[in-house]
């Protein structure tokens, strides 16, 4: 399996307020010893386009590689990409051409991320449900962030490859009778509850008022960050019944999507809101959630659950995706 | 992408019941026009192991390749699989050394039809969602048989790659309230209601029992084979009922799992239960459900659904899967 050892990549994390941009320098077999650096954000809305940025970073960085890979907040279709607060129509083919670059690709930022997971360092890692997994196997990548991100991959001789997924648009599943009452709630709120509605950072507010609703507790004007900061240090008892609801919920979700995914190689979570609460995502019944799958219990116990805190993932995971998608003709 | 051309290779479709053996003849770089010839039924009881039915059909049928793929109902690792009703424990590398064969490949039978999906010719095929689909798009298949059967495509340079998964066994979700009480119907007979406990062959007589209960009707000993006949000729309301909340359901699992996968070069539906019962599909919810997913329904307005009835597919899938990974050194 050669690679293209010692490239430089220009790899960017783009959403709608920021990009980030950055240099990766790609050593090794295994892609695990990417190195990034002049790291340079801009203000999304500053710019007429996403390729005027690229042009800027690259002259004032002085770089000459044409090798680009951007991750960008949104679906993502023959290289086209649209934003949904932005006026740019992203086009990785018409970048190339307008400014003279060997190779631009244009993939979704959770794709990035999870085509990164097979290759972060562990200490980047927190392990939520210990198992050993197999080797080879499809990997299943779910995130809660701003939305609720899904991924795989699967292995292929050229190593892992990326597909993104809409998976957090899905029906949300209610597993009890509390469960059920809280979506009925929610349904006051939004026609059609995904698990995007209420397994993400701004759905966690929106299940906080279920729960307040459907426990007839106060409800308190909590945005989400006040419901996992209240839940964590112990200072509201409905806070704290949301968020062990949501891990509850979440592990749920993860377990489904390993079984459609036949993700045997593991799950990895990312996006930025398990990580303000690892310790209390530990102690929460996630991994009995996650596990509690009828028949398949036993096929449950080898999946390992980790989550990962790296926040340069999707910028890591760009530059891997065109690495590995270089040596298409090879 | 160069291909085995003209190669032979044995195949087999193995349940717990029968093992079907036949001899697949691959040419053409499209696997769009695989012959099968010899083809033999064994009962598989009547065996001491998988190896034994093997060598007693190349030796009746005087066939020298050493080339075997064979597909078994159960999940399989390494390529190891059991039966749950068979005291056979099958070895794709003892099978291969035992009887001194070049080369042989266990796979999971509804990755055996997955595999095959994309090559079956229309004719073999209903197509029930109309869509273009995106070319080189991961494809889902699911199959409602005996259980509910699920696993994807994703498309390398080398073809099409398979990966069985076990999503039967994920929560069914309720999407309103008569799908909740169904559901709490069900739970009285069984603790953990998956997609494959209702959505399947077995299932239908379940749900059948479930919907006759919630709406207060007369219930009747009735089979799975009796629910849909006596649903589609009219006779019973109660089945009909019954076979279009089956419908509707499966319509709406269809859409999550296309979500989770990213499925967006279409939907394949196997098994035997659906090809009983095209039309009435075709007039049920089933579409409906399939695209009612909120913010994506623009998504899955790009997905096809098609059901095939090639009784064949998995052994065809077989030589497909078999001719597709042995260029692996190419």
């Amino acid at each position: 399996m050669p690679r293209n050892k010692g490239s430089q990549i220009i790899v960017a994390d783009v959403g709608g307020t920021n990009a980030r941009f950055a240099l990766a320098e790609v050593s090794g077999t295994q892609f695990d010893q990417i190195s990034l650096s002049h790291e340079v954000t801009y203000a999304s809305a500053n710019y007429p386009s996403l390729g005027d940025i690229l042009a800027i970073y690259r002259e004032h960085n002085q770089i000459d590689t044409g090798l680009v890979c951007m991750a960008v907040a949104g679906p993502v279709a023959d290289g086209k990409a649209k934003f949904t607060n932005l006026d740019w129509q992203v086009n990785s083919q018409r970048i190339a051409e307008k400014f003279s670059l060997e190779h631009v690709s244009i993939i979704n930022d959770f794709a990035a991320f999870a085509q990164a997971t097979p290759y972060l360092p562990k200490h980047d890692m927190t392990r939520l449900v210990e198992a050993s997994g197999m080797t080879g196997a499809p990997i299943a990548a779910i995130g809660a962030g701003t939305g609720f991100g899904v991924a795989s991959l699967v292995h292929t001789h050229k190593g892992y490859q990326v597909s993104a997924a809409e998976g957090g648009h899905t029906i949300l599943a209610a597993g009890d009778e509390f469960q059920w009452q809280v979506l009925q709630a929610a349904k006051e709120e939004v026609d059609y509850i995904s698990v995007e509605s209420l397994l993400s950072g701004t759905g966690l507010a929106l299940l906080y008022r279920c729960v307040a609703k459907v426990t007839g507790q106060q409800l308190k004007r909590y945005q989400s960050a006040d419901v996992s900061r209240l839940a964590i240090s112990g200072q509201d008892s409905c806070c704290e019944q949301t968020l062990n609801l949501f891990c509850q919920w979440l592990g749920a979700v993860a377990g489904d999507i390993a079984l459609i995914q036949g993700a045997r190689g593991g799950v990895f979570i990312g996006g930025g809101v398990l990580p303000r609460f690892i310790d209390f995502v530990k102690a929460s019944p996630f991994e009995q959630a996650f596990k509690a799958k009828g028949l398949m219990t036993e096929y449950m116990q080898n999946i390992p659950v980790d989550i990962s805190h790296n926040t340069n993932a999707a910028l890591l995971g760009s530059a891997i995706f065109l690495a590995t998608n270089m040596n298409d003709d090879n």
